[in-house]
């Protein structure tokens, strides 16, 4: 019998190891593989030989708290395998494969580490090396990856975000007779999904956030501004929710904007906080109370707010990915089909054609205006963040697995 | 009959609500007033006469939501009143007082919100007012109350603290052989309670946060730098966590360090984070890999961190409040006693003596360096943590009631 092994690579998310908790249990329970074998921050373990034996883990009585763990329990890197399959680094990497007797590699990540999946299995058909099949799971917050209707980890992401938006919106108003902005942060240097996610804080009663600007609009600061004026007119608490990366239409980043003038006590400029940044420039052209927030790690790190539904999908794309495996599907990621009443099934896709691609949110799911997003969005999203998880505590705090 | 009224005053929680709901329902439940009066945006409500009879709140199917939701119901105000008691706003509030036929005044506040409290009550007394009982429920995230062993409020946002350190410290280890230093920047500007709580993020496999700062120590920039490179010659992911109000011998904010030369693109002057001030200090100083992240309103406002012993007691703070009220107990707050083995008695004590004071850490329960807490400080918040509270969803989001 031969073993499998398996990594996490890039930003960490609250699901990612719940997707490593089915490729752990499914690798055990089938009774294929003698070892499910870890590598300790991704990639970079595999080639320093910092492997780890998972069946600790599996019979460790702790082990279902991995689910709901966030942050990635394996460690991660950010490693590029170089362009040239040539490279002695493939045969170092071949060789741990051969070392400990892998048939089955399993990459967790977004597309820099479907990357990975790509030009080892390229190496192994160039070099006509057989009996390895390499799978990738994918994963993160920023639901870019192309060929799958979304990814692990945005759907816990997004609930969230909307959970945190509607909760700053109420916070937001409780001094309903003075006129205040609230700008409010969100992860996406290129897509903005999760930014569109905070469209779901709205409610009958709740019509925050007012405004939402994603990094797929050219964002114009004098519109902005306008904007801003505009709901002022209307109303007296404005959120408005803007994806980090939002940028103007030469694509000079928002974050940009102060830091050419920007210096500390020792004269060393500085970037700022997109949202930071237009709290700013907003009190000084309107001079209203303004403040901002970046919703930062919690995003990807908050257990309380995870999706039953993510989580739920994640650990079954670990299962599926090791099924994939054993049915001697190679180059694959676990991607999600959905039907329309919202049922999941899983399907392999060509890891190649996922790789150093980002999917973004369709022009026609953001309104003509640039400052709000469609029902498409919200619909899309909302079966995503559905059903809550339950935490078990230890001394108030969540009980989690570690290493 | 005679009724009573009731407002919130000053930033909310997310257990002031659950003060409101015990008000409410003990006001009702006690058959011994015709009705229970909100006050919209606190006193400012009353002088206005924005005022609300609750009956319909009571009676409302989702009366118990209320129990969990975040922000202000009543919403808030920062209103003080005037020193000098024959200032005709007096007259203004004891005609309304006339008007809604009020037998007892609740407040649901702060050190500010106590001091309107104190100032009814001895207007009451020198213009010989009798038949209206002025009683405080005290609130705040801070926990800077004096004469009660803690305030509700407090263990909630204790609760948020201690968890997302320990998810951000998590979160920020997962790169393990890159040196990292993440800068968590907590609430409290006089009083360093919240902050301290963080110290509840450790256990025997999170040693993070590695530091911790509080304002009631001079902070000195170039100890602080010296404290890191320590830390990273020891480990490599560093979690500090600071208060915002941390400040220099002299008494300046570490906040106003940069802000000093920071100019935008139109030559103002701003203030930035405390944290991302040191951020930069960091970044210039030792060249490492450098994050801060304020954990900003989800503190206050966060329903899925719910201390249930928090919100029980809060509860409970309201329903004495009116029983208080009952007895004829006139110009107090109710206010907690600890047991040593954690159990919870609420007295009366004079709201005179709570006003304009701060409760802060006792230099003793921070250690010589004045770089982290003691003991004492985790063994006095842990019991205030524990507990959690159920939320029900509606659409994958809580379920609030609004007004």
């Amino acid at each position: 019998m031969g073993n499998i092994i398996v990594g996490q690579s890039g930003g960490p998310t609250s699901a990612i190891n719940a997707s490593l908790y089915g490729v752990i249990k499914k690798g055990y329970e089938s009774g294929q593989f003698e070892h499910v074998y870890g590598m300790i921050n991704g990639i970079e373990g595999l080639i320093n030989d910092t492997i780890m034996d998972l069946e600790s883990t599996y019979k460790d009585s702790n082990f279902d708290f991995l689910k709901t763990t966030p942050s990635s329990y394996l460690g991660s890197c950010r490693f590029k395998l170089p362009e040239d399959l040539d490279d002695k680094i493939y045969q170092v990497i071949f060789s741990q494969f051969n070392k400990y007797n892998i048939v089955g590699f399993y990459y967790i990540g977004g597309n820099d580490s479907m990357d990975t999946v790509s030009k080892l299995s390229k190496y192994a058909t160039k070099n006509n090396i057989e009996g390895i099949t390499f799978i990738g799971v994918p994963k993160t917050v920023d639901n870019d990856l192309v060929n799958t209707d979304h990814t692990p980890g945005f759907g816990s992401a997004a609930k969230y975000v909307a959970t945190s938006v509607r909760e700053i919106s109420m916070d937001a108003s409780v001094y309903s007779t003075i006129k205040s902005l609230t700008i409010v942060e969100i992860m996406g240097r290129h897509a903005g999904w999760l930014t569109a996610a905070s469209a779901l804080a709205r409610n009958n009663k709740i019509k925050n956030p007012y405004y939402i600007y994603l990094p797929e609009v050219d964002f114009d600061v004098e519109k902005f501004i306008a904007d801003i004026q505009n709901a002022l007119n209307q109303v007296n608490n404005i959120i408005v929710c803007i994806s980090e990366g939002i940028h103007d239409k030469d694509g000079k980043f928002i974050t940009e904007y102060i830091a050419s003038s920007n210096v500390d006590n020792f004269g060393h400029k500085y970037l700022d906080g997109t949202a930071s940044v237009l709290e700013q420039l907003v009190k000084e052209k309107l001079g209203i109370k303004t403040r901002s927030i970046a919703l930062s790690i919690p995003q990807r790190a908050s257990s309380r707010n995870l999706s039953l539904t993510d989580i739920d999908e994640s650990i079954k794309a670990g299962i599926k990915a090791v099924e994939f495996g054993l049915e001697n599907k190679n180059a694959v990621m676990v991607a999600f089909d959905r039907t329309n009443e919202y049922e999941i099934s899983f399907v392999a896709v060509d890891v190649n054609e996922i790789c150093n691609k980002e999917k973004k949110v369709p022009r026609e799911w953001i309104n003509d205006e640039g400052n709000d997003v469609s029902n498409e969005v919200v619909n899309y999203i909302k079966p995503l963040i559905q059903g809550c998880v339950e935490i078990v505590e230890e001394d108030g705090l969540p009980k989690f697995l570690y290493r």
